[in-house]
């Protein structure tokens, strides 16, 4: 099976929780809006426009007849296919549940710099940002993943993973949200570190996977920069 | 089979979701924050600490031995249950996604009063969210509500259901976020009403379905106030 992804070109982006799943799992895919060859962004807009059940918006997968938006439906579908969620049905609700919440933090990840206006600058609203990003640097980054190390500390398989003993999509995307945090909110996340270990220890584990470390030392793997959801203004910080 | 419900009491929130799903079935269920009897309040904390597979936040659902958190992941778990949802395995997962979609429309519609501070009150950030009112009303509500519509006409079995030809959550709950917009923003809802005709149309649809109308007409169903995520604040529709 040959599975594409649609997302917008030149970022990581929401499209890097698939891509990350993609990875690990060795699939073959293809990364359309970045592949000009395969339709590149004209690809990806035509679909949303087009599709007899389009996507609200980006990232969307087809695989074979099937198109999937949503990232946590995206990797809901992926899951059982690229063996990276358990077969039991209450673990892999449970697996959802938790990826359901990694989004959550995901979009509040974004809205901090977009406070008042999802469609306008940043520059436009850079007093409003900061008082946000006060509150989730203070409050909200903590509640999130100290919710997870929880998680991790009360799974009875020890807390190498979010759910029983084996890697699970949900691992991969806990390691992607840490990973776009510490570029966006580096201080933050140092201050933090002492109270998350076993989220730590787990992001470090998923980077040394070797199909993860293939992956991230490659070139499909996009540098975050200020057109993301993870953005590093330092101003934001302070 | 009897379901507990665990949510804040006193607001519809994150938890008409589910009622609507439960109550649409003709479901055995209790509603344990607004029950003091069955646990009220306490017990809804109670399980945000204590379970095994802690939900981030309520509403979460109990049934039997399974607890699920997360709105669409509930409604996911009760849709073949509850004979909600296509048994089609494309068909449940455009179900999903779409229900996703719903969730985003959702925490936009309660980010437009709480722009810059989640935990923080609206008399704090009122000048800010004015600023997000005019866009959410100008640009998100009619891209969602006008994403729906696409969808509804786009069904091959008639813009009656989201998914094919019969009932499903997500119409429900697309019922209810038009509810709930309506209540926050009527003169928004108002003005768009000619844009999105089978939005409205179901949603008129889904309240005159005999378990929801007897629903609807109960004291189980909860009034709109300004502490939900439906809030009617008549200086952000100016």
């Amino acid at each position: 099976m040959r599975y594409e992804l649609y997302y917008w070109p030149g970022l990581p982006g929401r499209g890097e929780f698939v891509r990350l799943a993609l990875a690990e799992a060795g699939a073959d895919w293809v990364d359309i809006g970045n592949d000009g060859d395969a339709g590149g962004v004209d690809a990806v807009e035509k679909g949303l426009e087009d599709d007899d059940r389009p996507s609200f918006a980006p990232p969307y997968l087809r695989a074979g007849t099937v198109t999937v938006g949503q990232v946590a439906a995206i990797l809901q579908f992926l899951g059982p296919r690229l063996g990276l969620v358990a077969k039991d049905e209450a673990d892999a609700l449970w697996t959802h549940q938790l990826q359901l919440t990694i989004a959550d933090l995901v979009a509040e990840s974004h809205d901090v710099h977009h406070p008042v206006g999802i469609g306008a600058y940043y520059e436009d609203q850079k007093a409003e940002a900061r008082r946000r990003a006060k509150e989730f640097r203070e409050e909200r980054i903590p509640k999130f993943l100290g919710y997870f190390e929880r998680v991790l500390a009360k799974n009875p398989h020890g807390p190498q993973h979010l759910v029983g003993a084996r890697l699970s999509y949900a691992d991969l995307s806990l390691f992607q949200v840490v990973d776009g945090l510490r570029y966006a909110f580096p201080k933050t996340m140092q201050a933090l570190a002492p109270k998350i270990p076993h989220v730590l220890a787990l992001a470090e584990a998923v980077a040394a996977r070797p199909n993860i470390k293939a992956y991230l030392d490659s070139e499909r793997r996009l540098p975050y920069d200020e057109s993301g959801i993870f953005r590093h203004y330092p101003e934001l910080e302070d």
